[in-house]
């Protein structure tokens, strides 16, 4: 690993220590080196607060007079909500910028590195650029095509079950594994269940304690056939419920205004589905959300590209059952030659589980919205 | 790891040599080891030739005289097809032997190491017991169970399908993993699948040119509902095919008198279940025998005990399906908690697929047969 990956891989660990508190904003980390040293770091806390270039700089002084400044994204070059990096790394006296990849924000999109250039500072760009397109794939997705990203996420029996034939699933995996996903979803903007989940597992799909931050919550059902008395329903600051419904006749059915009164917040799409709910969702701000749902709505998703990457734990152990549910209902697909291969797929052991993680091709969806 | 180990990872590289081609006797090798190098070393190639001591101290001559013997099972202290090795290795005038692990052969069973220890031998057992266990795993059932070792082996895609809801299922996995369940199927000693997979999939059950012996296939089926025309009804010498059914009136039906004519084997069994199954592979001389069939017969083996151990290959892809086959049907489980839970699980990657290896816990068969 060269110097320059070094420092840079610093910069994503910085970056990460706001993971799932910044969207619609990226996760960013800047480390400041002058001979060598870090003489100054910092990382964007917070869609609002500063960048992380301004963290850094601050924390360096006149020791960034000479030095390089490495930075997972490149600077912004624009007046957003904080005035642009660019030019406080031109008045710093930054020598060499070293970037991990372009921002694809159309406000930015290589405009920072040409402004540093014609300042006549060094630019490097594209320096461990797959980790940092990773890290910030969430992001990079929502700036591409105005849609959330889609992480499917389940869990099964070595026997390719989600749940027993009478669907029980309490617990398919161990806790270690149940704790990964709840910082998982520490990690995400929202978590989308549909109804059937609601009603047949009644998960809270919190984080549990593990932060206070809670991704927000949202139960997609058209047929409103839900129960008052469920987990999800109930909120605070900290963990907010959006049920994304059909439009629905006047006056509301009885089950909104109940909702509405437990502090639920109700929205009506049309039409309602996996990809406007999404595009809903990056308007709201979200950059990644997780999908934790039945087979059918899990299919439902897939087939219309909203799923981008598939998180998948594999337990241990059989259940059987003929008519039991698995994690995926029909996409469509009847020959395996057609069966969708994921791509870039990783594997590792969660306590006694496996866990594996791949990304879907991509699927350009049919306009239907 | 000790210098006895060593010698007796060796022993077990040799035994390995034979696989597929030593049952009903297990696979063994033996090292001669004189003032820390190997003189002599040798493996059992087949029931009926000379047990692997025997090559050893052929090998060795008279440098056998105050050396150390390795072998992984106990050498054996009675007359079968060929005279007691004790015998042997006490006229060689062999000093020490470490012993992998105890024959449980009620012929063997400790006697072997009796015999040595009252000629003056010193003996070591328990080097390397585990490795040695699972080498003979399917020797080891047999000789206490009286049945077949079990291996339930299937293929399945990331959503836990066999086939696609048409029932396609060409090909779950690559090529590499194909030919790994080529090179297990080498090793064991019969295939046993069912009637709807002979009719939906038409497999060949064969080692596929990857070796001369390939395992006895055995179809099992009740209704002889079955394709005359199937490809594992195609029998030579190396490649023979057994069709278990349960009692059928006379006279015959002309199905059977057809397949006789093929020269495929027909035996009527009473009653005609996976563990009496078993008990008549064993009885034949099968040592280990695997179960490539679909979920319906898997899950009875399961459930009838005669399933010790999972072979699951895992694609990553994804072909979705509410209706699409699974690896295991109804095992009679309903809670999740009651799951049947691998031990001894180990994975690696084949390929582009993942395979994951497990213990299944022992199950107590109804007395049935």
């Amino acid at each position: 690993m060269t110097d320059d990956e070094q420092f840079m891989t610093h910069c994503l660990e910085l970056a990460q220590r706001a993971w799932g508190r910044t969207s619609p904003n990226p996760l960013v980390g800047a480390v400041i080196v002058r001979e060598g040293q870090v003489v100054g770091e910092g990382f964007h806390p917070q869609a609002g607060q500063p960048h992380a270039e301004v963290f850094a700089l601050s924390e360096a002084g006149d020791l960034a007079q000479g030095a390089t400044l490495y930075v997972n994204l490149e600077p912004c070059n624009h007046f957003g909500r904080t005035p642009p990096c660019t030019e406080a790394v031109i008045c710093a006296g930054i020598q060499r910028v070293v970037v991990g990849m372009v921002d694809p924000d159309p406000r930015v999109a290589g405009g920072g590195i040409t402004r540093l250039q014609q300042a006549g500072i060094e630019v490097v760009t594209g320096v461990l650029v797959e980790a940092c397109q990773e890290l910030n794939e969430g992001f990079l997705h929502r700036v591409r095509t105005g849609r959330a990203f889609g992480i499917l996420k389940y869990a099964m029996t070595l026997d390719g079950k989600i749940a027993s034939s009478t669907g029980d699933s309490f617990w398919i995996t161990g806790e270690p594994a149940r704790q990964w996903v709840y910082h998982l979803r520490s990690g995400c903007d929202a978590v989308i269940t549909g109804g059937s989940t609601v009603r047949r597992d009644n998960p809270a799909l919190t984080t549990h304690g593990l932060t206070t931050h809670s991704p927000l919550r949202v139960v997609l059902s058209r047929s409103l056939d839900l129960p008052l008395d469920a987990k999800i329903w109930q909120v605070d600051e900290h963990c907010r419920t959006l049920l994304i419904t059909s439009p629905q006749v006047e006056p509301p059915p009885l089950l909104i205004k109940q909702l509405l009164s437990l502090g639920v917040e109700v929205l009506e799409l049309d039409p309602c589905n996996p990809l406007t709910v999404l595009a809903e969702l990056a308007d709201q701000g979200c950059n990644t959300v997780l999908w934790e749902c039945g087979g059918n709505l899990a299919a439902q998703a897939i087939q219309a590209g909203a799923v981008q990457k598939v998180v998948a734990f594999i337990a241990p152990k059989i259940i059987g059952g003929v008519g039991a549910p698995t994690p995926v209902g029909d996409v469509g697909l009847t020959r395996i030659q057609a069966a969708l291969s994921l791509n870039r797929c990783r594997w590792e052991t969660i306590g006694q589980d496996w866990l594996i993680q791949g990304y879907l091709p991509e699927v350009v969806p049919a306009t239907s919205d």
